[in-house]
């Protein structure tokens, strides 16, 4: 591609059709305005088959290089498991392609800084991290009162991450580096800060953990600026699907992620229905990020959280590993900021 | 008694001991300051016996005349059925004890107004009537909510009074005098006006009703000054015990009666438990209305609901009952209100 | 156009370049797959101009005979005033395209009916009214709730429509004819009934009523079936747009339209803001009908409310217009509804 | 007092007249059933003769020597600051009278062990301490929930503690034993079990908090068997009085502590008010509290914690101020409880 700017359709190729990845390709087909999927690469060519079925124009193959090879493919989406992507990044870097990386960027910061190193050097910005939460009507509103000051300085933020139930090949690092890297970075969204250390408390664990696993964790986080954050990440909480935040100000208090929906009295009780997956919690905030991903796209930009946002909560994950295993407090250790991402 | 200034405990009388009386006679042995029960009435003896079980002071006796012939009897509440109040308010009238009626006063308003026409013939209020209502918190607020003037005139009234069942012999005609009759006295309490007319809708019926019930009804009421309240009465209405009001202002829309306590989510539900009964719902306010009724009567006052109010309320049942069965709206038309209730 | 079927976008026809249609101008151009908008009518031909500025393939122009000429148009949505309802759609009905009305069909049953004939004529249903709160998450549960039978009968709806203000031409008919007949059709769709008559309550009204305006009116249905609604309209409440309905069945209460959204405790209060208008409250609900409307009209069918809700709507305005001005109940008589709409 | 039991009233010296103390004497002589006032005692005897001005048979003192000589005293409530507490209890524990007294029991371990010692000889427990969120209906619930297993295992707690604002002369000190010994006890009662360590982080401050002040704080606390509570404490926080606690069971989440009250819609917003301070939140937890001890003092019992909950919350309390200045995490040691208390 050689100008920045695309005025049809972006033609998408996307690499991974699992369930992130299926659930991608519905999205740019049937919901995004300004994109059509043009090629699905899966290791297993079938599931790309399956995958592209409905969509006549698209094409399935195995390989990520033959795809890219493409004429019409002038964009890619990345939804495969994260050791993958370093490669893939790479590859995509060269042709100079925008991508939409599912987070992790990487899944350790050093070969996140590799991919940092490839965009200097192209000197623009490339990618754009699926950390699809900056997308949330109510993370907005909350960073906006955070930003407007009309409740005084935010002071800290009680977090809590609660899915009903974890695959048994689910790890102890995967708490971190899949479930609160999440929290990591609306953390920073929220704060407008980075994160300068991680501690991790373990207590009563339940017993619908698998094993290896040791379910729920309190992970305690500090700012660059002195915010106290605290993250209860519950990964077997079996009740439902439950993500909040609960920002303390100078002046008040806000939460977010309260319960809502048709409210019902019936057999003694009052209340209403818990969403069942992020699915549901987050699946207009999925849509308004690739929305803005497409339209930033065309016009040669990223609207979205960066490359740096990925290496940045690439390194929170490692100190959140290792803060895990040793109780203590480890700090977050970041490179200077390249000034293409200031 | 001579004088109406009483310095030491009130020493009461309850007459009936149902449901209703044991539990004005454990709220005013437990519960309640400067009073004790001296006397329980009850036609089944035994009734009243068990009652006083473990009150040592206290006597069973099955006949009122012989409750109020003793000296250590210095005020009455009234708890038996409705239709045998006003022969019993009229020989507690010649005594001149401080009465608390169980509503209603009497079932209609003839012979309301024969009770009117005794206190005044006394020339002073002795007679409090239980419409706990004005004296729950929630109630007491939107009351001042309204004369405050603050969100503008009130311009509607909103209400549901729901119950979990009825016993088999509930009638028609009970679903206004015994309920709806509470609705008649809070809206006349909250707006300060008397009620002009009352119309009531019949649609679909509920399989949980007896036979013979028609429920739920849908009652409207108008006030002398032209607020429009409506009344959703549904007394088996499964779910539990739930009684709202909303109401209507100028500027702004107030709600009482929504449900609180422990929010609990579990097995993919938020929220929490609905109160069973009136007795969870409105227990503090009958400690309240009670407690305040002993402190007025021994200063020989009543702080609360009046004659007058028991008797405008028999009217608007009247009309009630019979706009059920004519389907059209019925006048409710009240004689000049005594000076003494003014 | 001679197939029912539109393999590529539908292109799009707007008449009308008011708040209303420059609002679905926006949503077919930035959110709606498979549509674009090709022409923008408007008497007021500037309007139109305006309208088309940043959308380099559509034209803009002042009649719209001129517009169905053209070869790029193949559907229509009408976004003006109803008045002008009539001629357009049966000048649009000759040409056989898809249609998307805003509400009101027409204002009045009888020139409903006559296109309802019209499109009988044809033989098969083309129009789609824009009622759009049949789109909306919560009424689609709460309809889900009703049909599963999950909570037994309903029996009554208790609906709410609240705007904060209105403007100084809005009249008291049009309280009913465009505000209420949303509750209208809400009702129609909830219950799956037709509405049976119409009573219209005036008591005490807000200082804040235009002159000519009776604000608020309680409005009392009956479905064919006995179920009783009541809807307070009240369209000068100052505090913002809310919309609620309760429904009242036989073993529970369902609440739908309560408030959410970032919870905030601050200067001695909790609580959150109230949607301004409802653009809001209803934006993703019109989102959903315009793209339900664009895939089903590529397939030649309607996949929402019909030209037949359209004039049941419109005989239940025209009886609420009656009860408004007689205080009396006004049945509502509807003919024969034609084999198509079944 | 020779015998255990007490047939009459409870003859109570109110030890202190200021804000706790005179609401204890309100509360004894309006609201509870069985006590009065016989006594009251200041070193500034004016207050204490305010104190009884309207409570004929009780007389002011400046001694609580003199007190306790009085015939018409039979027990005793301790409402002066901490530090008094230590050496009236030992004068009080000589007479053998039943004692409720504010917390904390003394301001250290040691000397509330002195305390335990005392109760030790005499071979029975006599003293209750004024930890009133015990008798709170929600606290009650949750303890309920914990106790019967119904969610599974108890988890997490977060709690929540904030209050508007404090004296000038409030200490960092203070808020860990004034305010956070609240939530030391209720999270040993909450569990059943004792506390183990506690750690306090310490980020970014309010500037709403006076010099010396570092406020708010987040303090962590793990129980015996390795429940992680944690608790927000924050003294200035302006906007209104609020305790809250987040329960995490393996099977869901239970929070207690929720706004209630009128729910209004008013200017752009829904919500209602926040309790202003600890009275109107917990006012009826302290009438409950002193009721039940009223009544078990007469039976020569104690109905609610025990000396043993005021020496363990003072050594949590030491725990707490030395991990406020270390930044550490801080073991809380305990000595053997004695077999009174179990």
């Amino acid at each position: 591609m050689k100008s920045d700017s695309i005025s049809t359709n972006l033609r998408v190729c996307v690499v991974g059709a699992g369930r992130m990845g299926a659930d991608h390709i519905e999205r740019l087909t049937r919901r995004i305005v300004g994109a059509e999927v043009s090629a699905v690469v899966d290791a297993d060519v079938s599931r790309a088959k399956n995958a592209v079925e409905t969509i006549p124009s698209a094409v399935a193959v195995s390989n990520i290089g033959e795809a890219l090879d493409r004429e019409d493919v002038n964009a890619v989406v990345i939804a495969t498991p994260g050791f993958l992507h370093r490669d893939m990044l790479l590859q995509v870097r060269e042709r100079d392609l925008p991508i939409l990386c599912e987070k992790p960027l990487t899944p350790d910061a050093p070969s996140s800084w590799e991919i940092l190193e490839a965009e200097q050097r192209l000197g623009k910005k490339r990618i754009q991290v699926g950390f699809m939460r900056r997308f949330d009507a109510e993370y907005k509103r909350l960073r906006g009162l955070i930003t407007s000051g009309e409740l005084g300085e935010l002071l800290m933020l009680h977090c809590s991450h609660r899915n009903p139930e974890t695959p048994r090949e689910f790890t102890n690092e995967m708490l971190i580096n899949d479930s609160v890297v999440h929290e990591f970075d609306a953390i920073r969204y929220l704060t407008g800060e980075e994160i300068k250390n991680v501690q991790v408390r373990l207590g009563r664990a339940t017993r619908h953990a698998h094993s290896g696993q040791h379910d729920p964790q309190h992970v305690l986080i500090e700012t660059e600026n002195g915010v106290l954050a605290d993250v209860e990440i519950f990964v077997n909480a079996q009740f439902g699907y439950q993500v909040g935040t609960q920002a303390v100000f100078e002046k008040g208090i806000v939460n977010i992620g309260e319960d809502g929906g048709p409210y019902v009295r019936s057999a003694g009780r009052w209340g209403g229905e818990i969403t069942p997956s992020f699915v549901e919690r987050f699946g207009s905030a999925f849509d308004t990020e690739v929305q803005r991903w497409v339209d930033a796209a065309k016009r040669g930009e990223v609207d979205g959280p960066t490359a740096w946002d990925g290496y940045a909560t690439a390194a929170c994950c490692e100190a959140g590993v290792a803060a895990q295993k040793s109780g203590e407090k480890v700090g977050v250790s970041l490179k200077t900021k390249p000034s293409i991402y200031c």
